[in-house]
């Protein structure tokens, strides 16, 4: 039986701005993916979010992201190898104490919107971040794209990979991820985006869907229940 | 033999602002407290901090503090203890990384500036810094005064406190810690800080000397000298 | 005829975090408060409120907060009368830029949440603002509370000052508002509001009303109608 | 008669964070570009950087820069131009409060650091900041590459250029500013810098030294009495 994990990105609230409608898909999700404060989350969020997915039996990642909150860590910026190592460091840390506190562990580390892009297509960024991981701790897992960088940085290293998909952004047609701000770059239809997870599934480990568009909840419903009617165990990576 | 901490605050560099005078006292120290990005520090210095330390052998403990890098974390800001509880966790999580991922260990935590002083006012802010505390780690060693909210609050959950004195800062009539702001609240002579810390070390299990004045190095060596010489092992509290 | 203005807080999203509520209020208003970027908004946030106000013939005024956004400018912070009049200029300027540049002109002042509270209760900070506005243009008008330090140094210097009171926040026996954190210290109830800001006209030039709670168009539609019906001209106060 | 203006960048401290050496080249130039807040400076700082230039006869110029304290504006960031107008406005907006405040009026704008280059490289860009400038104050002077997207924006809408070059910044043998990063990418000689000024003031309207380096004031000197010597009227631009 085949298995495959579900992650959402979550503790994405700041202060006053919350963004609570991410956890109507914590039903159907196996692993999240935590903000660390860099692009999202604050402290108290961050305890928060870690405590409901330990009560509910999710595996919880760290989420590390550009230093720039205005730009929810989307814009690209010309960091150095040794200050992706740096903050990863830092927000990877800062997750894990709430996760300790909490009387949890990290199982994952997955790089969050530019950041991810950036490293998967520049060898030295993604080698800073998958050493950073490996120093913090050798049994994390690291959540990539099935081919790039950030998959052979960590094989170098020997930090497990889980090849992640996503259910509910389309592709182009090399395969690649559309960016953000192509039209139709998220998938608004709970059927189509079912689709492409089970298509997706064969060759992932992980599938990501995502928690801040209206449809959220039905389409992580639809995503999960279309896996399991084919017969996928949904479950943890490890 | 009566034994002696000597501890100072470390990593208080920000960016392209560099406050490298810190390390000239280095030599004469134990201990070192090391900013975790609120008040003061980055993730680099963290680790250029954290590495240095480790290097020459002295005990490395955070110091956090307040979200006010403008401030410098002197401010008092009316946080809550559940705010206080999870900018403890967030900032020793992050020091923690650096820590483990140089092949070390946090020793203690002292919290920084307005922090430690509100805090050991305010029983409730003490609790919440010293559950985190706890929870992240219980053998850490809490710096604090040898009386007030802290030292009571340590008590109570079962965590190490180490009682600290200031080496270079003036004491008024009544036993504490002048105010920054009052005239002569920093010693600026060598043998008067010497004098201060013998005397005070009789009662205190760590002293504090500050590197950010010009004097800095001549004054933790005057200190040091002077405790050595009346028979004091200087070394880490644990 | 009795002329009152009626006033709302507006540009209070940041980054990716938007609270577009609070434009389903403007219809009913005559003056908004726009964030300034330390509390809450950003300069993109501000350019589009204060162009859209300008589009609906809203007056503009600069909503100046504490350096604290994870705490939305509500948290005491132990800053300076030079601090303060430091920060709002920075940030009046700043507002007023975007009120140049899209061919308008700021009309009022009203320092924001805690530091509205802080300046009411403390004649050196309130004098620090005032001045600060006043240097910057002496024609702005300062929004108040009808009693306290604000007003008293308005008054000094020579700024003019509209009497403010709140339709849509509980007041005490005491004649002052009840803390955030107090129970009911949000009225709910649309009736209720407009009976209170009917009450609250009398002595008052302009009347508050808030655009973040569910119900918040209901309010401020029902407030105005009540006033309009009672023989108040709604309107901006010059 | 041949005019020349020498600038320096000003105001580049923050909070704790003292950069207070810059002053001591405040003899030799005629222009200063204070930092408004976004990667260098803060609100107390444009204060204090405002009166002493005006004191001293010192034109004052803004200087906005990235939102990237922790880089000091120096690190590329993907930002749209509506996202470089806005952050224009804001600054620019800012720093023309404490202008006004303290009885002034702003004379220039120099994008900072990364936006400088980036803009100069991108029409879009420059044709942003160049209308957030004029669209402020349209008598605004733009200090720019001699060549590029700057100087062609600032031409297309009518804005003032003053064209700039490096005193103490080396050039590649393309005419181009060598990258910071370069091996003697910054002149530590007096005289190869007055040298390098006299070449350059034939084609440039303003030079530019830089006070943060340990020979800055000798530097400054160097190259103001050199020009002085050969003829050149130091001056403001306008």
């Amino acid at each position: 039986m085949k298995k495959i994990d579900i992650n959402c990105d979550m503790g994405e609230s700041f202060g006053n701005y919350r963004l609570d409608q991410e956890t109507l898909i914590l039903p159907y999700v196996t692993s999240a993916n935590i903000a660390c404060g860099f692009h999202a989350g604050d402290p108290g969020v961050m305890r928060e979010s870690v405590r409901r997915c330990l009560e509910q039996g999710i595996r919880i990642g760290a989420h590390p992201g550009l230093p720039d909150l205005q730009g929810f860590g989307r814009r690209f910026m010309a960091i150095s190898p040794r200050e992706a190592y740096d903050l990863t460091v830092y927000q990877v840390g800062a997750l894990a104490g709430f996760a300790v506190s909490e009387g949890g562990r990290l199982q994952h580390i997955k790089p969050h919107g530019a950041l991810y892009h950036m490293a998967n297509a520049d060898a030295a960024l993604a080698e800073a971040i998958v050493e950073a991981a490996y120093k913090i701790d050798p049994e994390l897992i690291l959540f990539a794209p099935p081919e790039g960088a950030l998959l052979a940085a960590a094989g170098k290293i020997g930090l497990s990979c889980a090849r992640e998909a996503f259910a509910d952004r389309a592709y182009g047609a090399d395969g690649k991820l559309l960016p953000r701000t192509a039209p139709n770059a998220v998938l608004e239809d709970e059927e189509a985006a079912a689709d492409q997870a089970l298509r997706l599934a064969e060759a992932a480990d992980t599938l990501c869907v995502h928690g801040d568009h209206p449809h959220a909840a039905g389409m992580a419903r639809a995503v999960r229940t279309r896996l399991e009617a084919a017969g996928f165990a949904v479950g943890a990576f490890r």
